[in-house]
């Protein structure tokens, strides 16, 4: 079989890439700032889904974009997520990433308690004295507890990114944060994922 | 609207969403040394797609595994994935992960030969002289270039799970390197991510 490969600049792929999503998507229109949001999504995934199933509260990517300008930090569940955040450009507004997940005062914690090692990471961040977006994409215990959190006032986020994968309480874990008073970006049902969590961060950081 | 959490041991999470997976896929089977990675690709991404578009080079399973045994590296095409291998696990076999993405030797080859960094990874790959898994989740021009290296004798990979995501020569890149004399293990078509690439070596360590 011959295989033809597209004759691509090195720069020019990713461009590339959003122009072949556009064309895919037809006729369908965004509103303007989610757009960008919505389309590194599939870039991320090659998953169309991700056109139906993000939900957006109202004017959060305004408040996400003011809140990163006011150094705002993001917690993540995963060091893959941590990993693919661009932390150079949210430093350039002096926030950090951080995930407890391998600290040992977590793990300690999720044993004493009886949850996991992600419930006990978002008690972890609720101690923490900054402004914090939340990037959660595995587990659907962070986002149980952070709505416990929001719900107990003990945590105010300046947004929850809820993409959790997976199967167990993952498709009721977001629609309980969606019923939180918190500004969310949501991936409705079962997918999402650490890739998923972390482009939507990239997603705001490029589009400042 | 009340929101009905299941009532799951944290550490039981894993074992029922399996169960969940295997209950959904209802009469379909697969290979006996297949089916542990198929799930886990689902149970990554919550996407049912992964139980058609694996593609496995004949006895690649075991291959793999032997090589792993064998004190085998693996070498990624982004740090996400990096970050989510179990390099603990690896580590026990005396291979370690490598992702060459951010050096700056890469960077330079890069710009002089007017290629991706991905591809100039691969290079810096083969000049390494250990058996080597690569675990390629993003770059499809990785991927290409471990064809030539194959095609040209200048390589000889253990396995190569090619994975990569998106939209410019993905589908062409996983058709190549299913032409190649190497054992493979391909999510053809558009799908795949460094998650994906993560899960593929974790399935494989955790069922050694």
């Amino acid at each position: 079989m011959k295989i033809e490969l597209e004759n691509v600049l090195p720069r020019e792929i990713e461009k590339r890439s959003f122009e072949l999503i556009t064309e895919e998507l037809g006729e369908r229109t965004f509103p303007e700032e989610q757009e960008p949001i919505i389309k590194r999504c599939i870039h991320t995934s090659a998953d169309f889904d991700y056109a139906d199933n993000l939900c957006f509260s109202e004017g959060v990517v305004e408040k996400a974009k003011e809140a990163i300008r006011n150094g705002a930090c993001i917690v993540t569940d995963t060091q893959m997520a941590k990993s693919g955040i661009n932390k150079k450009k949210l430093a350039a507004y002096g926030g950090e990433v951080f995930c407890f997940m391998s600290d040992e005062d977590v793990a300690e914690r999720a044993k004493k308690n009886g949850t996991t090692r992600a419930t006990a990471c978002m008690d972890k961040a609720a101690a923490m004295n900054r402004p914090l977006i939340f990037a959660i994409g595995n587990a659907p215990t962070a986002l149980i507890r952070l709505y416990e959190l929001i719900e107990e006032k003990k945590l105010k986020p300046e947004l929850v990114i809820g993409v959790p994968v997976g199967f167990v309480n993952v498709v009721q874990s977001k629609e309980l944060i969606m019923q939180a008073d918190v500004p969310y970006i949501v991936a409705r049902g079962r997918k999402g994922g650490s890739n998923i969590a972390a482009c939507i961060c990239n997603a705001l950081l490029y589009n400042m």
